[in-house]
């Protein structure tokens, strides 16, 4: 578990909390919409740029095969760093809606097909599902509906299995609720019934704040952004078990994802390299490396406990407020987010109201509409969701302009 | 037009020009693969890192509304330096390549539909095209061939213009010659023949090097990269009418393109909105604003002057020595790109021997296969690609060095 002493040294390394002109009033609870940075990243993005900035792939110069090395490199780290099985499993993109979207696009249907999706997904996990459904390249969308617990059931999941069910895509946290999805068990349900129903993961909420096995998880697809796990903006990530990369199409055609190209015949490069034509984003990719690194070195179980321990310490401080409508207060499957009401007073007006304060949360729907009509919630919710740098005394703080704003 | 001075201070801006690791030897005449990169670029992603940080569209935030502010701030500086109508003609991708395959996707066809393009593009501006024959979205792509010139000749685009033909899409400049192409003419050509062609043009070799006016082009799109204008990496723009955007089906779903989201109805965002599906590459559209207000101050007619002056003063020296095969000595029509070989030696070890100088050029196909192949070079070419940076001195040291390889 960490603690004050080396939670005190990681907010160190995260210059905007430290930043003067906010007068020491910035506490940043709106981490599952982005995350800060750390000196680490910033760092390396300007060492790239004053050391070794280059195209990739020209194999007779020096500062190009640094640059193709150290995407590399990175591609490696993030095998690791899920457990793949090889670097070629991992793909970049542009950010999770991108893979998501790849996937969707690439993969081959027949038009009796079935998707499963739940209530919890986020908008970028629904509508390209939709749109497959809209253009007649498959039946039917199974929406899985959320029990008390604001979790999935495995015999509500069980229930749409079927001859026709091709795949499962689905969130591993809720981005609304934080609530932390049985993945494992979900896929033995699934595989159990049939071992071809390919099982795509939405980590967008899960990466950086538990830690990520894709072996243990035995799901077929994972997707996340880097920019929501300390990362920089404009990178995406989908990994996919090799067999299951091989099925997808090709997604977008041009420059560094094809060997030989005559106006008769092409060849392609392999994965992954076939399914990222363009220029990269190369600085991010390579300035990622040193963000993964460091956490790492924190480690991800380490992380999962101590933003559990901040997450319990706020339901049990919101819990003794009365007008307080807090919602899933189940304490065992939850991470680093809570969605939280205040009777009688607008979800908007309480984020800006914090806001002025330096506290800055979210409100609305958070990309979840299909979620909010389902509950009949009409306002949306305040929504807190944890970083590492977060500690008990910012805790307090929102509590205490909380009740300022209650009373 | 720049002068010595002045180019002395605009080298100073590029960090990795100074840089002493490399003890002052690195000149880098690659820039059509990429540019460096100024310090007020480098500066900028830091600045926004470490002071507000934070994702789009959140209305009662101070951290978010900053960010949303400083997007839109791009994006309408995007547009005056092309001279678009209206910043909502903007679109940002993740790269040209995007921008491309965007339009090849979004655009509606019909069966009998014919392409235009041209032996002058690039890999990315051939391959989503060929597609859409291979797919039978289409029936026909005409390739117009190149003229002694290196060229593209008016009546070869005639000949290929008939009723069936949707569309034309085309590089600005060469990328592997530096021949600029006769667009202006190009487009009354075509709309002389029918008003409803659609014209794309590619300048991922224009930007940056010569003045941009999309009005007086008259133009439907326009796509290049951030990266190759002095930017970062990952960030893609497609402008286009916003009549002609209009006529564009989504492309990819999901958070940020849509507006409300009921089960059975979508209502999606407006124009640009619509095609920027997922968190943005924030830091890089936020960034790559203090490189276009800087390129602005130098002046786009300065810069194309200048390098203008130094590509001829090349040719100059290159035409002087024996062995030199130099692809296009046309003095009018050419900008900061050319392409020469040496008789009797491979293209690949003149690139590795001049890296080992410090010499940056590329060798090799350059993503235009298609090309090499049509002018049975075999071997590909020694491509040398000017940027603001360069200079007199750095040109004598290239062809000081090219002479001691070629004795």
């Amino acid at each position: 578990m960490l603690n004050k002493k080396e939670i005190k040294k990681i907010r160190l390394n995260f210059p905007i909390l430290y930043n003067k002109k906010f007068n020491n009033k910035i506490i940043y609870l709106d981490n599952a919409s982005t995350t800060q940075k750390p000196k680490n990243l910033i760092n390396s993005i300007k060492y790239y740029y004053y050391n070794y900035n280059s195209n990739i792939n020209r194999y007779n110069n020096n500062l190009s095969n640094k640059t193709t090395i150290l995407i590399n490199k990175t591609r490696n780290y993030i095998k690791k760093f899920i457990n793949a099985k090889s670097k070629n499993e991992i793909i970049f993109t542009k950010n999770t809606t991108e893979s998501i979207n790849l996937i969707s696009n690439s993969l081959k249907f027949t038009k009796n097909n079935e998707i499963i999706i739940t209530y919890l997904e986020h908008h970028s996990n629904i509508l390209p599902w939709l749109k497959l459904k809209k253009i007649k390249k498959i039946k039917k969308i199974n929406i899985i509906n959320i029990n008390k617990k604001y979790n999935i059931s495995l015999k509500d999941i069980s229930k749409k299995l079927n001859k026709n069910t091709r795949l499962i895509s689905i969130t591993h946290i809720s981005n609304v609720f934080g609530t932390i999805l049985p993945i494992k068990n979900i896929v033995k349900t699934i595989k159990r019934f049939n071992k071809q129903i390919l099982i795509l993961l939405d980590g967008a909420q899960s990466i950086g704040h538990i830690p990520i096995d894709v072996q243990e998880l035995n799901i077929d697809y994972f997707v996340f952004s880097a920019h929501k796990i300390y990362g920089p903006t404009g990178l995406g990530i989908l990994y996919g078990k090799k067999k299951k990369l091989k099925i997808l199409k090709k997604y977008q055609l041009g420059g560094n994802m094809v060997k030989d190209v005559n106006l008769k015949r092409r060849l392609y490069l392999k994965i992954p390299n076939k399914f990222e034509a363009g220029t990269p984003n190369i600085s991010s990719i390579i300035s990622f490396y040193s963000v993964l690194k460091y956490l790492n070195k924190i480690n991800l179980y380490n992380i999962y406990l101590y933003e559990k321990k901040i997450l319990d310490y706020i339901k049990y401080k919101l819990l003794k407020i009365n007008k307080i409508i807090l919602y899933g207060t189940d304490k065992i499957n939850n991470s680093s987010i809570l969605s939280f009401n205040i009777k009688n007073i607008n979800s908007f007006d309480v984020g800006y109201i914090l806001n002025n304060y330096g506290i800055y949360v979210r409100t609305g729907y958070h990309c979840a509409q299909p979620l909010f009509n389902k509950l009949n919630i009409k306002q949306g919710s305040i929504r807190i969701s944890l970083g590492i740098y977060n500690n008990y005394n910012e805790i307090d703080k929102f509590i205490y302009y909380l009740l300022k704003i209650i009373n």
